[in-house]
């Protein structure tokens, strides 16, 4: 057993630099990233533009890449995120649904109750004690 | 203002896959990370080992980018983390100090208070509802 010590932590950390507590928080599905803020992006980019094509350059990443991920966000959700029509004159085009869409507001209301923690938290290694 | 949609988050995730929230959580010092798991188990090893060299080694990190990590947190701290004695007959050795004891567990209750921040958001994605 560690031989408790009692040096607060705010007495520790230099008075002299700034520091935070941060960190960064997703959904895992199966033991492996399922939705976090790369995600979030993704669908609000479809959702902008209707085209997952146009989503996925604006964020560098592959056509494929971003199919994936929208592959995986539908299969393991109770109805599909992204819906795409085929191609007619306007060349198709994709919609997130109101699942999509309740599913961002729920990670988007799960960061701010993530922050309210970190803010907390880093009260404890600033005050002056 | 988006429009709210009024879908659960539960109904939203399939049952037949086991979700839950995740995340990580460092100190940071100037917006650069400080204090995390690996510098927690750098001090572990230095305590463990008696030496700087032991733990790197340990941990597959060059000597250097260990020393560099213990003269960031040095410099950060009101009182060095790590003291290294010069080599006598035994070749020297370090220790890791009450404060560096301290802040190992400050963090160690940080991460059971976040453990249990993650728990209770995995309930509201989990319930059947």
């Amino acid at each position: 057993m560690r031989v408790m010590t009692n040096k607060s932590i705010a007495s520790i950390l230099s008075k002299k630099f700034r520091f935070k507590i941060n960190g960064s928080l997703w959904i895992e599905c199966e033991a492996e990233g399922f939705f976090g803020p790369g995600r979030t992006e993704l669908l609000q980019r479809i959702e902008q533009t209707g085209s997952i094509n146009k989503a996925a350059k604006e964020m560098g990443m592959s056509y494929k890449k971003a199919w994936e991920m929208i592959n995986e966000l539908n299969t393991r959700a109770t109805k599909p995120l992204v819906i795409t029509q085929a191609g007619g004159k306007q060349g198709g085009g994709s919609m997130i649904t109101d699942e999509a869409k309740s599913l961002i507001d729920f990670y988007q209301q799960l960061r701010k109750r993530f922050t309210a923690f970190l803010e907390k938290e880093t009260k404890h290694i600033i005050k002056s004690s």
